[in-house]
This record gives C-alpha cells, structure tokens and sequence, in this order.
C-alpha cells in the first residue's frame, strides 16, 4: 500500500523513464546511513490521527509521514488524499501500512488509537480494552523504533501514557502525553478573547489529569509578562475566587461544548500535537503543559503516575520539569490528581 | 454564535478587565476606513469546506475569517475547535453565523455548500436542488461583499459556477471555478510519483470539464521545465497513445478511488482551494487551470460556458487565459466539454 | 528607476509579447479600487534598512515594497538585487525612487534614514541635522500616504519619532518609534541564553529612553510564565540587587558590542522591526515595547515626548499602553528619562 | 567565542539558576548518539555568507549554524548581531570560532571565502591565491565533517569547486558548485518582469560556466509549463534570434550592474543558496542549475571538469543530472566552456 503505482505505465514497454530522465555523475558514493531524515509516524487515521498528520504536513515537520491503521480502506484513502496535494506543499513522503514495519526508524510516534465506549459499558471495561489494544500497538512501535519519542494522545491520556511506558521499556524523558496543553491553550485562548489580546501573549496553565480534575494555576497567569493577579491586586480590584473558578469550568465544560456540537474535537488537537511534534523534533527547548512522570514532584510518591506538568521539551524529549511555586492548595488538587490516576492503574493490575 | 462569551466573567462585578488592563494614549484618532484587513468567507463548513478553512488558518492568508452553514450546531462546534488553537496560530478572526451578514466586506467567498445525492435521483434533478440552495446563497453573499471575488467549489463545478455568476452580477473575472486545478494536482503527482521527482517541478495540465470529460494537455508536461514528449522524441524513445491516456485514466479515478475508500474528499481539495486563495489575495500572477467564462476560446461559441483553461490569477480575479496551443484532437474535445456543460444548462433554463 | 527593462526586447519589432502569451476573458470589469494590497516603504537603503527590507520580504509581510533613498546608484543596486531573487520567494512588486512619490498608498512607511556623526560634531549639533533631513523626509511620507502608520528606527530614536508626530501631523497612535523593542530583545536572549530555554519563551520588558537611560523591568521578567523575581523568593533563592543590574548593562554594552566588533548593527534591527511590522499589518494584537506618545502616564507630565512603554500594536497602530506595575523607583528613572528627552526636544526647538 | 557570557552572572554567587528553574523527572536516558539534527557552517562572513546565514536562519533550515572566519572580530560582531534576534525566530544554536573544530558534524558547509584581486593582479595569480586558501579551508572541513555536503560559492565557482572535490576526496555526488542557479534566477525575473507573471511560473535555464561563457537554453524556456518557443511558432509569431541574445546578454550584464552600483552582490545569492539549502537537506528532489562534475555529458571527455547543469538535488546530494536535450550549437559552446575551464585547471597544476 505504500506507493501509488498507477502512473507506473508512464514508460511504454516496462521502460523507467525515470533513468532515461536523469543520469548519473562519475564518482558518486551512496549518502552515509547516519544521514538521517526526520520521520513522525501517526497510529489511527481518525478524526484526530488525520487532523494531526495534515497539520504537521502543512507545517513542514517531517521529511517522512507514516500511517498506521487497523482498517485498510480508510487508511489508503487518507494516504492518496495527502498524497494528491503533493503540488501545493514541500516534498514530504506519505506512507501508509496496516503492518508496522512501515514506521521504521521513525523519531516520533504519535498514538491516537482508542476504542470507543460501547453502550452501557463501564469507563473501566473501555480502559482495559485500550490497555489490550496498546498491548499491541507499543511493542511494535517500539522495536521498529527503539530511540524514537512517543507522544500519547488517545484517552485516558494519563492512564494510557503510563502504559506505553511500560509496554515500551522507554526511558521516561522518551514517553510523553499530550495532557492538557489542549486544555491550557483553551485556557489561552478564552483568556485572550476576553481581553481582545493575542492568544499568544498570554502565559496560563492547567496541570495535573487530563480531564474534569486538572488544575487551573492562577498564580502563574500572566499577559504579555505582566501577572494578571498581581495586576488585579496592584490596581486595587477586587475578585471572588469564584469569578476564576468559572472560567476554569468554562475551559472543561469547552472540550464537552465541541464534541456535543460536532461529534468529535480534531483541529485544535492537531494543532496542539504538531506544535509539541515541533519543539520535540526541532529541539526548540519550549515549556508546554504536557503529561510526564510525576513521580517526586511536590509529594507525589504514591507510584509511577503520569499527569501534566509545565515541561521543557527537546529533541531529547523531557528536558525537565519547570519547578514552578503552587499553593498549598494547588499541590493537593495535583495530589489528588495523582491518587484518582493511581487508583484507576490498580484496577487494571498495570 | 460570533463569539464565544465564556470568560466574560473574567472581570468582577461587570469590570471590563481589558479597560484597566490597557491605557489609551492622547491624541488618537480611529483608523481610517480604508484601512482594510484580508477577509475569507467559506460557505458550508462539511469536510471538504472545513479542510479549506484550516488550511487557509494554518497557512496564515486571511486577517478574518466567516464560516456559514445551515446547521448551527455543526457550525458552532467547527467555529469553536479552530478558536480553541489560538494560541498555536498567527491571529485570525474566527466567526461564524446562520445570518450572511457575517461575511460582509468578503474578500474572498469559497463556496462549498452543496445537496447530496438522493437514492434513485437523477442527476439532473440534483443539480436543479443545488441551483435552487445558490439562489439562497450567492444573492446575500453578492450583497454583503459586493466586490469579493466567488470560488465555487461545489460540484458540478462548471454549472454551478456558471448559475453563480449569474446570480451574483458580478464581471466575469471575480467568478472562478475551482474546476480541474486538483485534477492536475493529481496528474502531476502521479507523474512526478513516478519519476521520483518533486511535484511542483512537474508542470501538466487537466482542463475542460472538471469531470470524466475533461481534457490532458500533452503536449504541455514539462518535467524542471524540460517538454517530456519532446525529451521521448529526442532520445527516440517511442510510446503509445494508450499509455499516455492510462495516466489521464487513473488521475480520474483517482478522485472515485479516495471517495470509494473514505467515503469522501477533503485534504487535497483543501490545500488546491487555499493554493488558489493565496494567488488571487497575494497577489501572486500564477497561473492555474481553474473554471473561467470561456466563451470565444478555442472555437467555444455556442453560448456563455464556464470551464477550466490554464488561467493567470491575481487581486482582481482573473487576469487572463494562456493562450495555450492545443493540437486539432485537443481542441474538439474541449468543444466536446463545452456542448456538453450547455447542454445540461439549456435542461435547467438557467 | 521603478523598473527594469532590459527585457523589454523579449518581443520582436516591439511586440508586447504578454498581450500575445495572455488573452482576457468576455464581460471583465476592472477591480474596485477599494481592492488594496499592503504596500510597505522603507527610507534608507543603509545596511539597517536593507536587513529591515529583506527581512519582510523573506517573510511575506508585503505585496509591494517601495525603497527611497538619496544615493542614486546604491538604491537601484539595492532594489536589483532583491528583484534578482524573484524566483525563491512570494512575488512581491519592489520598486525604488529618489522620488516619495512611489511612496503613494503606504500602509507602513519604515524611516531609518539619519545623518552620520562628523568628527568633533556635538550630539545636538548632530541632531539638529537629523531634523533637517526628517523635515525633507516626513513631509512628502505624510502627503502621499496620509492614511499610514509611521515607523521610526533612525536615533536618537524617541526624539525622532516626536518630531515624526509633529512633522506629519498625524494621530498619536499612528506614529511609533522601535524604541527599546531590540533592546529587550537583546535582554530576553541573554536571560534564555543562561537557562539554555527558547528567547520566545522569555518575557521581559526594558523600557523608557531607547539608550543609556533605558529602565529593565525585573518585576515583569516570567519564564514559561513563571515570574523569576517570585520564583527566586520562593525557592529562598537570595540574589543582590547589583547581580540584575549587571544583566541590564550587558543588554546596553552588547549593542555597543556589536558596533564595535562589526561596525553597525543590522541583522537583529532587521528581524526586530520586521517583527513590529507583522504586528501592526497583519493586526495581531500583540504586546511590544516600543516609543509612544507618552504624556500622561507614571506622571509624565512635563511635556509632549515619546518613550518605549509596553504597547498593544494592530492594524490602528497603537492600541493602548499595558497599565503595568512599576516600582517607585522604577517610575522614578522613568520620569527621569521624560526629562532627558524633553530637555533635548527643548534646545532643538521643535 | 562559542557563547555569550555575559549572563553568567544571573545567579548570585555561582548558583546555577538553570537547575534551581527545571528539575529531572526520573528513569530518564540521555538521547540516542544517532538522534542527529541539522547542522549547517557558512565559511566566510562578509556580505555574502551573512545574506546566506541570515536566510538560512530566516527560513528555519537548521538547527545548529556555525560561522567561521578569519577574522576574530567581525565574526564575533556577526554572530551576536544573529543571536540577539532570537526572541524573533524559531530557536536555532548560533556557533562561530576561528578553530573548524566549531563546524564538526555538519550537514552542509556552503563556502563563501575569497581573495580579493589585488590592483593589476592577473586572473590567474589571484585564482592560485584563492587555491591556496581552499586547501587550508577544505581539508579541516571534510576532517570535522566527512559525511557533509560541500556547497562552493567562492568565483570563480567552477574551478573551485573542482579544486574543492580533490582537496576534500569527497564522492562527486557530495560536492556541488552555486554555478549559474543565480544566472537562471535573473534570467527567470527578467522573462516574469516582462510578461508581468510570477517568476516562480518561468523556467528557464542558464548552464556552463558561471560567467561570461555561460549558455541560455532557450529551447526549454516555459511559462506555467507553455514552452515559449513552440509557442511563438504556433502563434506565427516571428523573432530575431539577436533578440533572445539580448536577454542573454542582459543576464550577465545585470550581476556586473548591481557589483558597480553597490559594490557586491549579496542579497538574491543569499536566497539562491539558501535556496539549495533546503532542496539538499530537506530532500526535495527538486532540479537546479548547479555545478556538477560534468565528465562524460555532451561529448565533454578532456578530463574532469565541474559546470552548471540542471541537476536533481536530495539529501544525497547530486541524485542525477537531467538528460536535456541541446541544440548542437548549445552543445558546441557548453563544451567550449569545458575546454576554458580545463586550461584554466591545467594553468594551476591542480
């Protein structure tokens, strides 16, 4: 399934016209093997896998795009589509495989695949049959690319990067989930709307799960460099706790707004999956919101969990986490977090 | 549904945080009106509408951009998923509405709204619902943005580009036709697929009808510039015709191949229509095989036919048509095309 | 000198080979002259003004560039040799002209011309034929773009851009000087530098006098959004005032630097106001220190005078001025660096 | 010189901000040796390895970019001139040193130093000098980098790039002159400028020697794929072959116009380099006019000789030329062009 051969009827007669086209120099040598491209692979073509793979090809990220599907239909339809743009972007090679031999040597893999909750089943049941569905998607993974980063995208984000850490024997600054940084840029972007500022002047973030319990750190938001609290308390105005509060809830409640409208959330997933593929792959050394290994971070020792925290992301992946001040209350929220992730990983027996 | 007012909260007691937050300097006036910002509407935000709308957010061509549909749910969920990666992209003005005044001051209206298909309907019949739902669009989108240039995406592409036109009153050169620019997007991949070459240094041609009818221009492949048919001749490699029409074949099904596969089109029409976009808002003077007024090309006189020729673009619409040499064949193919786009026009007494 | 013409022989015995190469399509009417395309103009072709240029060019900031200068031969060397690289970028139309007439319709209009100090020659004496030549400059900008913003980069900057304001007679929010905007970027890659993080992940402001006098905000310096001075307090992490200090004369020396390793600066100008340029054009809403009419505010009262301040810049120009926080002694400098300034503007006269 | 330093101080008393800002998470590795990033050294900083540098950095081609020069000072000046800008651009590390120690493990190390011809300096005296130059410049280079691509800029380019190829022991393939890709780019704007279309819709080559020699193919002129020729023939159109001369001639001209109205040339062989930066390390398999080891092309067989030829260029570096057919005059002169080179080579002894 990896290349189109319906124009391979351009010779007549079973003649490459691509060596009648261009010939050889002398003395020429083949490229080096350590002279290596980027490649991102993209597991599952749905509405976020498809959303993430075209935004990364927009942008320019990779020299190499792989697609892996359980179904063959849509996932050669979805590589002949890209494909027919090739005329508009910059030369990217667009492969698609249901075998993962196709993501070899990949430096990015990018997992959206996930079962979807059957009716009346219970949000446990849902977990192990992703957990049994990783189980054979990480291994692979893993072999075909065994110093490639992984990011995580499929929900429960926390819960399932923990398992791909497990099931990948990756070291940790090598395993990470998108998190919230969805969230933080709704965060951003409800911010900035409000002001009428760019969304980009303006720092904010959620941590912990990815999800109805993730926390709002309202210490940390700040507009073009300038503290909004301290502002706030600078010019005297004063604010209930509660007025903070609902634009949190408006950020969680946003996520459930969009999927209840449309059915599903894709662009702005992809968008914020192809800016962490660019400051992993591109080394660009940018704090993001993103899911990582928790363990030792402001009391968190009850276990292996993985929760979203502002993070230094590289071309190494995890750089570091960025040891940012909460308040007493903000680190038992996180605490919390982390029991609730904890919890649901003794369920599974993972 | 133009903005989403979630965080109106974020000030207490009714304080408009973004007037403290920001301080007026003296002696300011208001903008001139003249200071105009780049404005696309896209009208119909299914697959094919939304895949332009975030390829034309991703690649930064408008200031403002206004989705219309009829469904509000489905609208406001897209309206919201590409709000939500703010903080990813350059700002754009995102909005969106029922009500066309939303578009008012268009540069630039792609339309992409179209009926489907029922069981057992003919196609005519289908095409007299598409005429009766632009009598409904083009006339308020002519109104509110009464110099924009109209980019009709929806098929049958020629007709109904054709029925814009009409309705719209607009001059001939702000109606285009998106027509068989993706067609020989297609074709010059499966061309440079084949030679290993990159894509955009394939220059070919598909006009005409936009359709099973359309034309392949031969004569005019060029690979870096160098005429492959002339190439063949010089280095006195033979050929037949029928392998030359097998390419032209497999370009059309390769649009029935993504469709059957699926279950629709979308990435590829995206990147040809904000590849178009960007030559008419930039500026660019590029020339692109697009559905123009055709009347008076190539013997075409037997009434007002819109169809794709190789079309120079810019801020005023369309510029020109290369006058192109087609051989004899070539010329009575296209003629073919035209008869039978009038043809069907006759059926609709438009 | 607009344009080139040694093609002009491409057709033989005078034939207008385009007109034959294009042909126009029926019922064509020319575009509404409403249809504008953004125009940028930069005066002085010195090594500042060619990196300014360059830089928007490269980064498809405009759809035509006009350059003025007084030398003749250097400016149509200049304009040739971007022309020369059409083939690798966006086409935007570049033109050049001793006369401000191919000024005409500016959105932006980018002044880094200034008179070269002579050896013995006082500041103000310096100045004072700085104003001379603005007095040539502005005018003719003022008459044949009346509706543009004005750009100020010549130094002294901030006295400059006053004289701007009262030369044009426009609206304060329409005339900007690039004050400190380069000196705090110069501050922000020094604070990254040392934390090995990206420079756009640093916030950090130096405002006031673009020069000696400037003024560092420390209390606004965030990282990721994390405030440093907060940060440092609750980490228990204590530090002497003098060690921030020597941050804000490494930013003041490592232009001087510069000048006197390689003789100007240029490159850093050059992306800084291309920057301020994306800003103001595309309407981005963002949050930059640059040199505003600043009466009015921390209790400048003394008089009309132009300063950095962090200011909100869109398509109106300057939007409003971050009512940010600022220590006693931080106002104190910047009262201070008002009276310098109006000192200066007061033996000039003007 | 690698480094600024002039941070250091930001922690008080040796501390280490940096480790006090991020914390590890555990379980962590340090990346694989193979995950490599994009590297590119320009050698020589004067105008024109600063416009290639600062293109290349513009449009965000490497990683990691590395200046040499031998002189300390304004290679300091030019490196921190870049630095300073990077609040304004996707983070890239900017190396310089004197020592090519700096430059080791790069992809692509594109060489820009020259002599200068001396008053009354022979053609040949000046090229032994600057022979003398590359093999103190080539061999460090090929030692530090013995994977990378060498891309010749230094004139005359030909020659060089030949002495280039046996100083290093490069494979062919690895070693590629600038050649007449700039030639062609004039030529491209000199047709568009005429015909008023966008240049990137020309094709058109120059080939031979960079220089005074070189040869216009004037059978594979195109426009959007319209073969110029073939369509002035069918359009009955008759032309003077004095008239495609003057065009020609108007080419070489216009590189000698802007040197004698500047001084140099800089800014569009800047974007032309940058230009083939992209397509070798981004593998765009995109033909250019480069300078190739051209042995055995059109009968040329008196030894190993390098000119331009269009040529197909991937992350391999030359992946094959393009077999164009030459009227018999075009192949007259390209080997006549062959035969100055060769004599000039047999003059040096190299």
């Amino acid at each position: 399934m990896q290349k189109s051969s319906s124009a391979s009827s351009l010779g007549p007669g079973g003649l490459d016209l691509s060596q009648a086209f261009f010939k050889p120099i002398q003395d020429t040598a083949p490229p080096s093997p350590t002279k290596r491209h980027t490649k991102i692979s993209v597991i599952g073509v749905g509405n976020v896998g498809m959303a993430i793979a075209q935004t990364i090809l927009t942008q320019d990220l990779a020299d190499e795009l792989a697609l892996i599907d359980a179904k063959p239909d849509k996932l050669r339809g979805e590589m002949l589509d890209l494909q027919h743009a090739a005329a508009f972007l910059p030369r990217t090679k667009i492969v698609a495989s249901l075998d993962y031999s196709v993501t070899a040597g990949s430096d990015l893999c990018i997992v959206t695949a996930g079962a979807r909750q059957n009716p009346g089943e219970s949000r446990l049941n849902l977990l192990q049959r992703n957990v049994a569905l990783f189980s054979k998607i990480i291994p692979p993974l893993a072999k075909y690319s065994p110093d490639s980063i992984l990011l995580i995208v499929s929900n429960p984000v926390d819960v399932l990067t923990y398992v791909s850490w497990k099931l990948s024997g990756f070291p940790s600054n090598r395993v990470i989930g998108s998190g919230t940084n969805l969230d933080s840029s709704r965060f951003r972007f409800l911010i900035a709307d409000h002001l009428d500022v760019n969304a980009q002047d303006v720092q904010a973030y959620i941590v912990g799960e990815h999800g109805d319990s993730s926390v709002a750190l309202w210490s940390s938001i700040s507009i073009g460099g300038v503290p909004v609290l301290s502002f706030l308390k600078n010019q005297q105005i004063t604010y209930e706790k509660e007025t903070l509060e609902n634009i949190h809830k408006a950020v969680i409640e946003s996520a459930y707004e969009v999927i209840s409208l449309k059915g599903y959330t894709s662009w702005a997933i992809g968008y914020s999956v192809a800016n962490l593929a660019r400051s992993l792959l591109r080394d660009q050394r940018k704090i993001h919101p993103v899911s990582v290994l928790a363990k030792g971070f402001y009391g968190i020792d009850g276990g292996d969990v993985f929760l979203s925290l502002p993070t230094q992301l590289g071309r190494g992946g995890v750089l570091g986490v960025t040891n940012i001040h909460l308040t007493d209350e903000e680190v038992q929220r996180l605490r919390e977090s982390a029991n609730t992730i904890l919890e649901v990983q003794s369920q599974l027996g993972v």
